[in-house]
This record gives structure tokens, C-alpha cells and sequence, in this order.
């Protein structure tokens, strides 16, 4: 299933995250950043990311648009039984075709439920649109699915992530990023113009610079981004040099909290 | 200023996230949570938040579409001195203006670093749109701006809400959102029926209905939402009898974690 690991061809996504309780305030969304760190460690390129209220014209308005662009989308949120959960007929009228009852769905459902509390409610969890695949739901059964390169999953945090686990070996990926973290207490604007160097003279790398102030005393950690470590650690070797020159000491890693 | 909260219009607005550690995963973002409690609290509809890479294209695309379509644009990270800080030359591009170097700013960073301190790479601070009106930063003095209907405001949460609080009692707002948030351990398939008819019966609110698993037991929490108070309370009413009515206890509020 890794045929563009193979390629070296870059496998890019972007997640939709689907709810008016990420917009309200109510809710701070934990699964965008679950679901960076795994693509990042998979070797999937996460290029955008949206949050979009319980409105179907805005849900498929973002599907459409994510799916045509990214080789992945990844939608969390919108599967339960209630009435604010639209998400699984928005994706059929994103791709244009019936939504339909499940036959696995509601063989599933049916066996996860006490005979007589199986409701019409809850049958709406079996409702896909047509053509999905499912995706194992361990942790309350209710599935989500695959339907053309849109992977719908939940938004409670625990059932999604043992969503994705279940298909994250399914996925095509391009090689895995590495990075390697180097802090000091150094002020941005003094390292800024030797790290916009360091940037030039690698090219390859993404180096990123996110300022601190940590225990009364600003810093900054220095965030080395690739996918050839040998290209990393140069860079981080002259890294070190450079915050040396300016007379401040390197530290591998995140400086203390 | 508050004209739209007279007319009781409704006042809308989008969160743009400008930064690759986001994506990457490296960072928990914590300024959306923030933003869209202080919008629901002032009476700003929050239509949607993006998540975008330090790609100028990406940036300047997603600038202009949410500008276009929302009455407030807010963006947060970018604005800093080094050569990942790139906000501000697209937010330039994107209105189709120089980017000039803002008087005020100058003298602003040149008040705050000891003399010799202020680099070219810090001087990038003082780089604005050409039109730009200063937004002030009481914790670090690099100020944000406001061009248009876009904010644009630092990524460092401490920084992004000092810049938020100074532009508050400006922003125009509609009437604000109130909400009531009631409890019980209950499934929501079991509750989901009884809850679309409240929903249809109080089209003027938003009922949400969010499951959790909490100390070894499921339920879920129900919150209403809107402009009117007593509306809200007959409604929450409503719900209690509803909940009592499928042999659950209601509670006031989230229950314990």
C-alpha cells in the first residue's frame, strides 16, 4: 500500500474538523494535533486544516474542496445519533450519491446493542453514503468509513484516534519527516538574520524559529525539519555555531518548561 | 462603534492560523479556543477558522476568500523577525498594497530595545501594509495591525490575546450568545428522538449534544444556545422533563470530570 514511499512522492492531506462546539468556544479541539503528529510520523504532508460549523453547504462546500486538492482528507466529528449530527449525508451530497443503510454497519450496530435499544436514532449511525468502506470503531462500535479519498471518523477524541490507528497502515506515505529541536536563550531578532542564512544554505530543510519566555527568561526553540538526517544534523551543527557566535549556549531539545 | 448590536444584525467572522508548527503538529494551538469564547461572549458569529502553511499562496488565497465573505477577519502568528514571519508581506499582496515600513511601529521599537539592539531583522517588525492602523502589544511591543476588515495578531497566546483585549470594545458585535449546558448519564441514541423535536420546536436556538465517558460511565452533556435568555430557560426546561421522562437525572451544567 506504500507505493509513494517507494516513488519518494510527497502524500499530502488536510483534516476538516466539523462542529459549532470547536467555533463556540465550548469544545478545544485535541484531534488536528493528534492528527499532525501522526501524519508527520507517517510521512503524510498535513497542507491545511479547517474547522467548519454544523451548516451542509459549508461541509460540502469544504469537502469538495479539500478532496480535489490533497491526496487525503481526514473529517472528524458529526457521525453520532443526534440531530446536529449531518456530517454522513452531507458527504453524500458532496459526492453525489444516495445515502444509504450499511448492510455491515447494521450488522454491527445490531450486535453491539441490547435487543430494543437499537432505535431509529441510533440506526442513523448505520447510514453511509453509498460506496463507503467502513473504518473499525473499537471503542463504541459505531463505524466510520472511506468513501473515494475522504476518511470520515469521529469527533470524540479516544474513538477517533482508534480510528485512525486502524487505518494509518493502510495509508500511502512519502518518506517520514524528521526533526531535531535545538533551544537557547537567545532573542529572535538576534539569531533572525544568521537562521534566515542557515535557511538559504538548506534549502531542502524547513527551519523553523517559535520564541518563548520560559521561568523569566525569553528563548527560542529552533525546530529542524526534513527527511534526510544526516542533512538535519549539519544544520544543527551549524546551528550550534551560529547561536554560539552570538554568545548564547545551545541546548538539544526543548529548553525546560 | 456597536452600531450592529442596535440594528441587531448579526456580525461575522473567520480565524486564519498562519504557521507550519501547527501542521507539523509541534504546537497545540490554544488561540482559536480563546477567540471564539471572547467572540461568543461580545456577540461575533465565528463562521469558520483555517489552518495554513508559511506558503504565500496559501496565506494570500485564504485572506482574501474569508475577507470577501466575513464582516472580521483575525489572524494570529507570522509577525515575528525572523525569515519564517512572512504574514505581513502576503497580507500586503493580498490587498494588493506596498508593504511600507509603519512610522508609528519604528518608533515604537525604537523606544522599546536598547540602542544598537534594533536590527534589520527586528526593523521587519516595524513592515506593515500601506494603510495599516497599529494594533498594540502590551507584552512585547511589536504591535499587530489592522488593515481593512483583517486583524493581524502574533501566534505567542499571551501576545495574540493582549493585541485581542485592546481591539475588543471596538469590533462591532450583534446581540451576545448565551448559553445553558445541561448534564445527565444518558446515551445520546436513547435521548437523540425526544432532542430533534426540542431543536424543531426552538428553531431560534442551537441545541448541542455532546457524549462523553467519564468516570467509567457514559452520558452527555446538552447545550443550549441563543440570543434570549428566557427562551433558553424554557427550553432547558424542556429538556429536563425529557431527560426525566427516559428515567435520567438532569443536571445543571457539565458534570464532573
Amino acid at each position: 500500500m506504500s507505493a509513494a514511499a517507494d516513488s519518494g512522492a510527497t502524500v499530502t492531506a488536510a483534516v476538516l474538523i466539523i462542529g459549532n462546539e470547536i467555533l463556540s468556544g465550548r469544545t478545544q479541539d485535541v484531534n488536528l494535533n493528534y492528527l499532525a503528529k501522526r501524519m508527520a510520523a507517517l510521512g503524510i504532508k498535513l497542507c491545511e486544516a479547517r474547522v467548519v460549523a454544523d451548516i451542509p453547504e459549508e461541509i460540502i462546500g469544504a469537502v469538495n474542496g479539500l478532496r480535489a486538492r490533497y491526496n487525503y482528507v481526514f473529517t472528524t466529528g458529526g457521525i453520532g445519533p443526534t440531530h446536529d449530527d449531518i456530517t454522513s449525508e452531507c458527504i453524500a451530497r458532496a459526492f453525489g450519491v444516495p445515502l444509504i443503510r450499511h448492510p455491515e454497519a447494521l450488522k454491527i450496530l445490531e450486535r453491539h446493542y441490547e435487543p430494543g435499544m437499537l432505535n431509529e436514532a441510533r440506526l442513523r449511525m448505520a447510514n453511509t453514503p453509498d460506496g463507503a468502506v467502513l473504518i473499525e470503531n473499537p471503542v463504541s462500535a459505531a463505524p466510520g468509513y472511506r468513501i473515494g479519498n475522504v476518511y470520515v471518523m469521529a469527533g470524540v477524541p479516544k474513538i477517533m484516534q482508534s480510528m485512525f490507528e486502524g487505518i494509518a497502515p493502510t495509508l500511502s506515505h512519502g518518506a517520514p519527516i524528521q526533526s531535531r529541536t535545538v533551544g537557547a536563550h537567545i532573542g529572535e531578532g538576534v539569531i533572525a538574520k544568521g537562521l534566515g542564512e542557515l535557511q538559504a544554505a538548506y534549502p531542502d530543510l524547513d527551519i523553523g524559529s517559535y520564541p518563548f519566555f520560559r521561568r523569566q527568561r525569553y528563548g527560542a526553540s529552533f525546530v529542524i525539519k526534513g527527511t534526510d538526517r544526516s542533512r538535519i544534523d549539519a544544520a544543527a551543527g551549524r546551528l550550534h555555531e551560529l547561536i554560539r557566535s552570538l554568545g548564547a549556549e545551545p541546548v538539544d531539545g526543548e529548553l525546560p518548561e
